[in-house]
């Protein structure tokens, strides 16, 4: 005979409903998830799990769908600190006149810290429990994420022209590897090469990175057919499209996380599927810089890996990734002339598993199974925004909004607790973020 | 001399900034708006309006923007007790298979009751104040609305064949007259047609709506050219586009209130502008229902009166005008494929002034101006997600949650106070819904 006397475990969440995102599609009525080490134990129903289990910690959310952690997969998190700056402008009047004059002007580590400060605390707030992080000063990101007890896969930047960052090419490589080396085998931090894009990126930088990724086993996140622009500047610059150009470097493989990709033949679009590629999906900031549609219900039906992100405040211009996966079902539906297009449970996988696949962190986060880490975060569905609720998966894609996420945890920890970040003090966050409005109003006009 | 001694008034509303909409663009920092008998009697700097006024009530919010109250120009609201239950599906499966089944099982009084007083409940603490509804008992519409003191033109429905709600054409003439007249006059219910749509109306019904339009001088509200197979149909039926044949048949001026409109030529924008037809843009239904992309920015920059509705709840998920000016806004730039395409302020104007001008209303509400009936929302911006703030514009517009709606008036008597609403019983309304969700779930599988 087992043994069946009740075992001890850390926590037990008791939710009215739990969303596991594997199996696919499924939704778990009054079902409770027990973490130990920071670790998933088991998920099961609640009446046997209080019999199994006699845990150090009880949470009961019967209002409430545990789902996993939402992951972020393309973020510029210090940008954060430049939300609303410079909206409905044209594209290179944008960069050119108003974020990379303040970005000159304030980039450091003390804007990076405080950056990625205030977004750790919009994200948690909003459900999302891991980024992909883009953006330099990735030593202080890392951190920053570090301190607080974010899950993040920070990228060490790589592009062809001088930056706060590093002078040469040889420096952005050494700040890289140096990276690499100080972050490994960190339980939260993961970190990957972050080439800029194909059109500031020389071919042998490519080919350097495609090497090291490969010694390193690391992914590479790269902005990719971003914009027809893109495209035609490369077949004029290269004689190739980049997603042709990369290939030829041997970087189109299952270490790419190819993000934006509004411009794909259907060549390409089996091209990712063949290789691996993940593709991470910015709906609201391809549609506020007006640079296309990406076609992500062929990806997915073509069986590439998607992933949803937010891309930087400064094109969207917030982190909440619940409004992302919400505008993205919506937009793939008339992107694709198919209502049945990204359906609610394919956006909720996108936004967790896909995005922890992408990052290549799929056998540790993504879904709630026995043996994954403990990225959790429960939705408050009692409101009556949310009444009446006839489907679980339809109410959390096209009827929430970040406010009704009550708790998250990150790797077992407590880092939201019924509303109020835990161990963060808000005030200096906040504060911080308005002396940097006041310095950025006080730079020479824009 | 003129007298300056302090005046008495009702209300005195001090914000941290005030957003007029007309003018356009303008935000008004540290101004306050006063408050008499229902009506807006000055917009002022706070400073000066404590020296004027002497009010019997003051509220005070420095960290909040107040702005017109939001105008949802298409709304089917009683659906909102249909939210979230047949999604994911082609449009055909969704109406025939879905919600005509349900709606023929549960349509009548208290299902309307039920749902508008929901809808009312959720729109409130969305910073809504005027709705245009268009569904069947609008009789029932029209007591609802008035009963908890909310703004709303409830439209007459004319469909070519019976439903719950009429049996025949005279029927249906015969209860829009009555309505009509029941509730002319009243200083918070008005009344419009509501031809159902081009494909469900005959020559000889649109015929008698312009006609009795005309005499009593009412708005017509029509879903129109929301679906490239409407258009098909329309040319295989009548020979003619819908719009060509509204306009053979004297439809096609300033009563107009044309819905969706997704499938568009030069031509027919042109024809929109020159006879002053107002168009409601439901992009969040565009989307999921894959009915295609209304033009909006080539509709504002013809001069098309441009307004702002949710749809039903069936279509979208919510009533969340800040999210649908949001996705409306960001839409519109991939769209015209031009980042500048309306803009935040332009946006704003859609949501509030170019609904009430779609409505008729626009010389009683849509703006903040002395004379105008007090229909005001105050918006939260201390949060951390709304820092740092740089553009006021920008951060409702693109990064505001309707969370963050924290006080409410409709013709000046206060609906939501500090996030609570007043003279709603929640609870009463969240267990009908809930009571709604059982019964429909028990209905023959459908």
């Amino acid at each position: 005979m087992t043994d069946t006397s009740p075992q001890p475990c850390d926590l037990l969440i008791e939710a009215g409903w739990v969303v596991p995102v594997e199996p696919h599609g499924v939704v778990l009525a009054d079902h409770a998830v027990a973490v130990s080490d920071g670790r998933i134990v088991a998920v099961l129903p609640t009446a046997q799990a209080r019999a199994r289990f006699v845990p150090a910690q009880t949470v009961q959310r019967p209002d409430a769908a545990l789902i996993p952690g939402l992951v972020n997969a393309h973020t510029h998190n210090p940008m954060s600190l430049l939300r609303g700056i410079a909206d409905d402008l044209p594209l290179m009047t944008w960069l050119q006149q108003h974020i990379w004059p303040v970005e000159a002007a304030v980039i450091g580590p003390d804007f990076v810290a405080d950056g990625v400060a205030l977004a750790v605390a919009e994200m948690l707030r909003g459900g999302t429990t891991c980024a992909n992080e883009n953006y330099f000063f990735p030593d202080v990101q890392a951190a920053v994420y570090k301190k607080h007890g974010f899950r993040a896969l920070v990228g060490a930047v790589v592009i062809d022209f001088p930056t706060a960052w590093a002078s040469s090419d040889d420096e952005y490589f050494a700040r890289a590897i140096e990276l690499h080396d100080q972050w490994r085998d960190d339980p939260l931090i993961d970190t990957a090469f972050a080439p800029h894009a194909p059109y500031t990126v020389s071919d042998a930088n490519f080919e350097r990175i495609r090497m090291l990724a490969d010694q390193m086993d690391l992914p590479v996140h790269l902005h990719l057919h971003e914009t027809a622009q893109e495209v035609a500047d490369s077949l004029r610059d290269h004689g190739q499209r980049p997603l042709a150009r990369l290939d030829r470097l041997g970087l189109v493989n299952d270490r790419l996380i190819a993000v934006h990709m509004t411009q794909l033949t259907d060549a390409e679009i089996h091209l990712c599927a063949a290789r691996g590629v993940s593709v991470v999906h910015c709906a609201e900031s391809n549609l506020k810089l007006a640079s296309g549609f990406c076609p992500v219900c062929a990806l997915q039906r073509a069986g590439v890996n998607l992933a949803i992100g937010t891309d930087g405040c400064a094109s969207n211009n917030d982190l909440d990734m619940f409004g992302e996966l919400r505008t993205a079902a919506l937009l793939a539906k008339a992107v694709a002339g198919d209502a049945t297009a990204l359906d609610a449970a394919t956006t909720m996988h996108a936004a967790t598993l896909g995005g922890a696949r992408a990052l290549g962190l799929d056998q540790r986060i993504g879904s709630i199974e026995p043996g994954k880490e403990a990225d959790l975060v429960c939705v408050d569905l009692s409101a009556l925004e949310a009444q009446p609720l006839h489907n679980v998966l339809s109410q959390l894609v096209y009827a929430t909004g970040r406010q009704q996420v009550s708790d998250v945890w990150i790797a077992g920890r407590r880092k939201l607790d019924a509303r109020v970040l835990v161990d963060m003090d808000i005030d200096a966050v906040v504060a911080n973020a308005r002396q940097w409005r006041q310095r950025i109003a006080s730079l020479a006009p824009l």
